[in-house]
């Protein structure tokens, strides 16, 4: 691996983080602040503009530049000007307004919000209520899943970085879909987040005594991320897909556990049976994800625990076929913040600007 | 409610716990010593013996009755002496060995152990991996369900109390499955249980620095309470009724939370059939749970959370019918050591000496 | 004990709580809902008016006065005429304007707030900032600690409930200052608060993820309630007493650790004299506590636990006399909505209407 | 800062973690495998021997050393030739007799646990109940805190570790004594920890449903960690040095908040007199801390929050003078598994073998 011409202070590329002050954007500082090749030399938020990185999140209080940086009041063509990748960590609706100018401007976008993840503009005032606000941009964002589509990312200066129930779906039925393993029909996908995945919203029901000691569903039945999940998976399979998708908020600050309920496409009834299709599924999975860094199939008995991933850029992966229901069940964990959000988004920005794809996230 | 029977001491019904030092023990006593018709005459515990309840458990050193009775050694023997109802809070296999003996005595048993949950002893050993102790009670016994059994309960001496995930699970499903408002195949449960229905074993799997922060799904594909779920669905639905189980652990300390994926058995294509079938499942659960005092209905758009049972008797149930898949969501949420075991042992026993239902309880 | 005068429907004190959508205020609907001897006429809530308890409180759901009884604006003089007692459950300065013309109009009240628990009104301002609302009140208001001031409560018709951290820090410390048995200087008392003691209020700070896997200090050094608490240490030393006091936040819904360093007056040098220390302290306690319902006195190795106290109106207390440095060490435990607020405040309106004190809270 | 002379793979010393699978080894493990200079070459673990670092901490899972290598059975004759730096992650008693040969051999040794932290064989007894197995190693060994003891710990092969406690209350005191700020006498610490502190033992008291919703005091009053912070501080001050030291058990994974009570060796009774002492307070951490990489002091009004360390080598602090008692108060909060543990372990490796003092710290 090649790292060497990134290797010297200043070929580093400018960075930006736009709405930093929230959680994402936290977890986006931390990450960019401890990467190799960029400088972080912006970063914006309303409330916060005037006070410093270490001010506003005192853990980066000892790192030389979070003690220098001061928030601004986002500001595109100040913004376009200073830095070469943007990072657009806003609510869904307000990404998009930056986008436009920054994108103009020359500057490669990474957007960690909904407003480029969908191809199509009526699902996204389907789902998210209002008109899209610039969709002539759709068609030129790129979805931001590395594992499943590095070689557009590599070429584009729109990245739409998922969203961390979509990752936690997508990465373990996107191989089966396309291998044909598994019906694109009857998909249940059963979730639970931690609090963080709300976001730093002074609401009451996120408050520490409404969530500790308490697990509860919401968003029942027809989340949002719902379009950009079916849209994802519909191109896989080549079929317009539909699946029953279920969150839950947890006591935990981070993490994600999916379980996903499939339908193989052949049925088993016996061991045989059963061993011949594991032996696809397994061959499928190793086939996709082996040589990922940031994805770990998990061996023998071993199942997936967000502790185990925890801070980290990695979703973890294990599945089981079940005799007894025919069924395939495929579980997966991941932090929200990393994988699920800031993580995956600097792995899209190495991979525009050909650093390492690792760099950064180790 | 003529309740003036009960309410002089010397009529009050003495009660033992065998196996009180468990989590399930220890919210067994907590009610047994508040409710207003038995007395606790009686505590067992291999490693407590000799020990005071209020020595092994500070929380009820207020309470004179704890602070005067010992645990001691099991001995059936003795018990049966001393007691007109035994809780056995033992673990499978152990109960049925007390059960017995109780019995011939004359003692109404209680069992909170899987020993007496299933009609079928084979059905035990391909579950629990040893042939049952005592087959010959496997017809005697009730499966101890009020809302669901009430009329058996009333007139047995042998209550098998329900684990907490079937019980999550069966109160929500029996009623559509009686009514034929959902088909009997096909049905998945994921389920999240707190940290006590691990039971206060001392393994390094329940640490808190191994659960805390963490959600993880476990005994997968094929978990014991299987045997009892299915054996129970398949009564209600009149065929062989096999379902998909997902349990995962969550960092709470009480509560279980499920969520139900069933497939309606007449299909909706549209709103009015969806208002249709919306209204025969609504008057179905009314039609069971409206007078259940420990099942509520939830209302609009509230969902279950296991902060609103913690520490109480109460199911709480909500539904929804998703136009999307067609499928019907129904999600509960109960507090596994009350609903979940002690408080639905205490139940039953109410049932059983005639007691008002609720008492102690409320 | 002679209950039956307060047995009958028809004898019912009626209450009403002002200001009930707090968690204090929700703590007081759970314990009055339940209390044998009053009816619960009336609630208040700016936010919640027009919604029932059941909805505002779906853990109250089960209960039919919670589904029947709507929220209302808050309306002294409309409360007067409806209820026998009233709780305030509202923030300091905000009380005083309703306690006015509810003790015009008869009522009995008893405040939850800080505005009647000092007797001086320059005391008050120097701490809440802000002039006193109705100083002349504060003569006549008596500080709701039945353990140390039970004959005043009684007689009395305008209770100061006291606060969580000072009921934490009184009980262990007055009865040691009224025998002469520690000096009134020095004293050091290092609280542990769980995060319900912050109220229901939709901050940033008191989010699940800024409290959960955090401890922190907070309102050091001057602490609003040191204004109350030295106070009645000063009335109970009869000297002016100036204690150190930290809190701090820990990730808990509920409960109160407080650790407390003491300088016994009379010094030991060896195990003897620590013995004869240790035997007058043990007798000072007992004769303090050892009849009292709601202060238990832990024997042996045993130190407080928050959770023994949770859902209950019970405060631990345990000490040790440290030869190493010669101090006297006191630890309590309670919790803090119950004995630290709305237990404690029921149990002084117990006190007030001759009610057997326990009423309501076992 | 050259660092070019470690910077080649074939210079990387090697290192071996002895007792790799307690919360402190993982710890450790997890450091080292990150750490540029260093390769992890053995790990030991009776109970994990033949298991890959992988399959014992999944959380490594993606990295290839992870994957590789194994745990052995510890066996200091076959460490001694694979490594140049040896970690004991083992109990108190057990890690002196690695000590012994792995210094004949010429390792370094840096030792976590207890046994080598004293100077005085007598103090190792009377507070760790049995005979030091290596007496005459004391006087060989630094006390492992660089920010106190660099330069000695530069010139050292055998390294004693400090404990998480005292870590917390060193830094904040020692400064202070050793200015002649602070007396020596009457120094009070009053710690919170997280539950990792335990280790990863199979106790009762530490499952998660005994830690979780609770917080309690132990090991009061006579903490084994009293005997170092004592000997390091009368070290500091010049005079025997008795302190009252009280830990609490808090539900977190991590981290330690420490309040500490000092008294100013000069009372200050106003404002200027405050204003005086603070600029010296100030001074001092100043020139104590200012340039040290992994001490933080707050300003302004920040506290410390164990939230904003965990996961870092860095302990922050914060102090407060109150006029209205006299006393100074100093908090701090650090990881007990990182700054307390393992992290500070590395740090003194890094000096020792002259790294930069961060590397693989930050």
């Amino acid at each position: 691996m090649a790292v060497g011409e990134f290797s010297f202070p200043d070929m580093k590329k400018r960075v930006a983080v736009i709405g930093a002050s929230g959680y994402s954007g936290e977890e986006l500082v931390r990450i960019l602040l401890g990467h190799p090749h960029v400088e972080l030399v912006a970063v914006t938020s309303r409330q916060s503009a005037g006070q410093s990185l270490a001010q506003v999140f005192p853990r980066f209080g000892s790192h030389p530049v979070a003690r220098a940086l001061r928030f601004t009041e986002p500001d595109a063509a100040a913004l376009a000007g200073q830095a070469d990748v943007v990072f657009l960590a806003l609510p869904h609706g307000v990404a998009a307004e930056f986008a436009v100018p920054l994108l103009d401007a020359g500057c490669t976008v990474v957007d960690l919000s909904a407003d480029f993840r969908l191809r199509s503009a009526d699902t996204y005032r389907e789902f998210y209520g209002h008109e899209h606000p610039a969709p002539a941009l759709l068609a030129r964002a790129v979805y931001g899943l590395p594992e499943v589509h590095r070689a557009r990312i590599r070429g584009s200066r729109l990245v739409a970085s998922p969203g961390c129930y979509p990752t936690s779906i997508l990465l373990p039925v996107i191989p089966l879909l396309r291998a044909g393993l598994v019906r694109p029909t009857g998909i249940i996908a059963d979730s639970m987040s931690g609090v963080s995945g709300a976001g730093r919203k002074a609401e009451t029901d996120y408050l520490f005594c409404e969530c500790n000691e308490s697990v509860r569903p919401y968003g029942v039945p027809k989340h949002r991320h719902l379009s950009e999940i079916e849209e994802q998976l519909s191109l896989a399979a080549g079929a317009t897909v539909t699946i029953q998708f279920t969150p839950h908020l947890i006591p935990v600050n981070r993490g994600i556990l999916t379980t996903l309920y499939l339908a193989p496409s052949e049925a088993f009834s016996d061991a045989a049976g059963a061993a011949a299709l594991g032996a696809r599924i397994a061959a499928c999975y190793a086939a996709a994800y082996a040589d990922e860094p940031f994805v770990r199939l998990l061996e023998g008995k071993a199942l997936p625990d967000t502790k185990n991933v925890v801070g980290t850029n990695v979703l973890e992966l294990a599945w089981r076929l079940d005799a007894r229901t025919g069924r395939l069940l495929v579980m997966s964990a991941e932090d929200n913040l990393v994988k699920g959000a800031s993580g995956q988004a600097v792995q899209s920005m190495n991979v525009v600007l050909g650093f390492p794809e690792t760099a950064g996230l180790l």
